[in-house]
């Protein structure tokens, strides 16, 4: 098995090279005018992986963005891995704060550069070469199943109906992903909770024109005002979200849990200067990593409206708008969360203005039991390459198509990020370390190792 | 005098095509990209001016935008008056609720329809061609100086320094003024006094990059959210605005003065139909009226930070902002306000953000007594042509630079505005009354000849 280290080593600027392509395509779920970039990443994909070794690989349509599905069936007895990951990106917005051409990957100071390096195109490539090793030297102990879809930057709208309508095909033990991030780089861990997402979009209206802001001004209720307003009081001055009912169905956890997880290694110190803050805030009585871990949150993601352009115009805008998002916990319902906000919304609306609600999209938590066999074989593959044993780990982020999984394929899934905090995904200069890159692939074929039961 | 009447008629497809090139001019002052176009209208004005019989006519550098300055003496014994009129415009967005191209002028309805067409390019045009109807008639009464700038959208920052620098130049018995609107179509009135103004851009800093708002909302203070806390506060449930020493300097109306106002005639349902809204919202204890006319205010006139594209992104941004505006009455010191608000905004942001506010600019308010014979000048030739005696009408809105003619010129002016509230200056869909344009000029030629002590 020493082999890997080896075989990354030969192949190494061929990897390069592959990524490289992959991560050109400028596939951003988000925008529309980057529909056809979509279907060039899912034909890139289908290329790499009956490249590897794959017996099929094929695009599937959606309602929405394609994906790409592709098998190596070994031995029906034999265990079947599900491997997803997702081919699409956030945008790059704002583009003026990138050091380099968000789709011109370069290799820089040990890392590799560009939208996606990380999250998540440079993690589902990891699985690509693992999976083409272990071909390549018959080491394969599963099946193996690969499911790269291209939507999930915006909540993977239309994946749950096509599983649905695919459940035969995508039938396994275990959805191995890796679209997360370890707590450093020399402390490996496995998500084992996910949070849910609910995403709103509000709109205030006003006047039905824009008005002078000295002819109305004092007059006429301000949509961006009335807005700010509305938005102000979402969150209390404790860190308590005030929709009604919003915390009934929040999953207590217990004191010997929270304990547990009060071991994960955490500097305020280290924290705070990352990020170039004075001081944390969060909801009172919880420490920073329960905040994000097991509590629900409300984040503006977004705000406009009015003149946002250089100098000083005076004008009432007719509208304002802003993007809201909650992270939700395991047991709450993100279908019922968002109808709660539209509702709470529409009560609270004076009658000087309006208020229009769209949900954009959702998804429920997950939480992964440490006891499953392929947890297990997940922490043994950890220790091998990284010499510790990985601590389970609850994150704050989203994943939606982790509970489509358990809940329409009725499987686990096993959350193997090798991304880490300074990877600045979702934001300008994302990038992956080569040595995240290079363990990462080393992990895997281990994993396989371990959960197909080989002699190792 | 029916003369002028028939002139107008005789001339208007002339008058069209004079003002319409004008109007093809995008001088739009607060944006940088437009600066020779600024020039342009410049060179434009000196063209109209002497056309309709200046002695002289040039442009002058300012430490900003030029302004154009032209004159006729006819004797120095006789009195004075100075137009002043502004050639720059408020920029076009949203540019997709327009019906018309805002720089290609067109009639339809009874109206020019494009930016500028009544604020203030089609208003001052009135003048240059009442001017020359009474050049072409001898009929001056009067010494005629224009002065036309270019800042006026943007505060005219720089139109201060220039007057100081040309007292001489610009002496003159009167500033006459059509940059406002009359209460209604059937019900002309006299601006008799103007808001003053400040303008700040407020910029909230949390981390120092855009972060996952699912690996971090919760325990990060998000610009967006603070933002909308510092901006939903400034103006309490009673429409009181919040910062400390506000309203120290507010000049309080008598009793008396307020019932005579009062008699401006106000339809509520009316204002909120045209509005289309279901409630008017302003200061308790205060008529709409009043809110406007006598009372300060404040309105957000922008704001933004994150993810405002299509979509659903997640995401905590680095930073969000805000374009705050005040409009002050008589007496307030705009430089003291500016100066109240920053300090007020250090003095409330909690530790776990910054903020940085810059005034963007700012003016003083006017008043103008109704016993100066200019204004009696002015009653009686609205009283001529509209067979109404105008309302002295204070406005809501601001134009710095009548401050500065009080303070530095030590000269008062007098507001003839022809705008109507229909007219959407500020706004898409900019258009101006062919009967205002028309009846405008006439009523100016008659102002000449009441204020020049003519036989009429």
């Amino acid at each position: 098995m020493d082999s890997i280290k080896s075989y990354i080593e030969a192949n190494q600027s061929r990897f390069f090279e592959e990524l490289f392509g992959l991560l050109r395509i400028p596939s951003i779920s988000s925008s529309s005018e980057n529909k056809q970039d979509m279907y060039r990443a899912a034909e890139y994909w289908t290329k790499l992986l009956l490249a590897a070794g794959a017996d099929k690989a094929e695009i599937f349509e959606t309602a929405g963005n394609p994906v790409v599905y592709g098998e190596k069936i070994i031995d029906k007895n034999k265990p079947t891995v599900l491997v997803y990951g997702h081919m699409d990106v956030m945008p790059v917005d704002p583009i003026e704060l990138w050091n380099t051409v968000p789709f011109e990957p370069v290799i820089k100071d040990g890392k590799i550069w560009g939208r996606g390096a990380d999250d998540d195109k440079g993690q589902s490539f990891m699985h690509a070469k693992a999976f083409e090793y272990m071909v390549r030297n018959n080491m394969l102990t599963t099946n193996v199943k690969f499911l790269i879809e291209g939507e999930e930057e915006i909540g993977s709208p239309n994946l749950e109906a096509w599983c649905e309508q695919n459940k035969e095909l995508l039938t396994a033990d275990i959805v191995l992903v890796s679209d997360t991030s370890m707590i450093a780089r020399d402390v490996p861990s496995i998500t084992t909770g996910l949070r849910g997402l609910a995403y709103w979009q509000v709109e205030v209206t006003g006047p039905n024109k824009d008005l002078h802001s000295g002819l109305f001004g004092g007059a006429v209720a301000n949509p961006i005002n009335e807005l700010c307003k509305l938005m102000a009081n979402l969150v209390d001055e404790n860190g308590h979200i005030t929709i009604p009912g919003f915390y009934d169905d929040v999953m207590t956890v217990s004191d010997a849990e929270r304990a547990k997880l009060a071991k994960a290694p955490f500097n305020e110190e280290n924290y705070k200067n990352a990020l170039g803050i004075k001081a944390l805030k969060g909801e009172k009585g919880f420490s920073t990593t329960e905040r994000t871990g097991i509590r629900p949150t409300l984040d503006l993601c977004g705000i406009w409206g009015g003149f946002t352009g250089e100098g000083a115009k005076t004008v009432i805008p007719s509208k304002a708008f802003a993007k809201v998002s909650v992270r939700l916990v395991p047991n709450q319902n993100w279908t019922k969360i968002a109808k709660m906000f539209e509702d709470y919304m529409q009560s609270i609306v004076p009658d000087y203005i309006t208020v229009k609600v769209n949900t954009l999209h959702g998804g429920q938590g997950y939480v992964c039991p440490i006891d499953l066999p392929a947890y297990q074989a997940a922490e043994k593959a950890f220790l091998k390459v990284y010499g510790k044993e990985p601590v389970p780990f609850r994150s704050g982020g989203s994943i939606g198509v982790i509970s489509v999984f358990e809940n329409v394929l009725n499987t686990k899934s096993i959350l193997m990020g090798f991304g880490l905090g300074s990877d600045a995904i979702h934001s300008p200069n994302e990038n992956y370390p080569l040595e995240q890159f290079f363990n990462g692939i080393e992990t895997l074929v281990w994993f396989y190792q371990y959960f197909g039961g080989a002699q190792v």
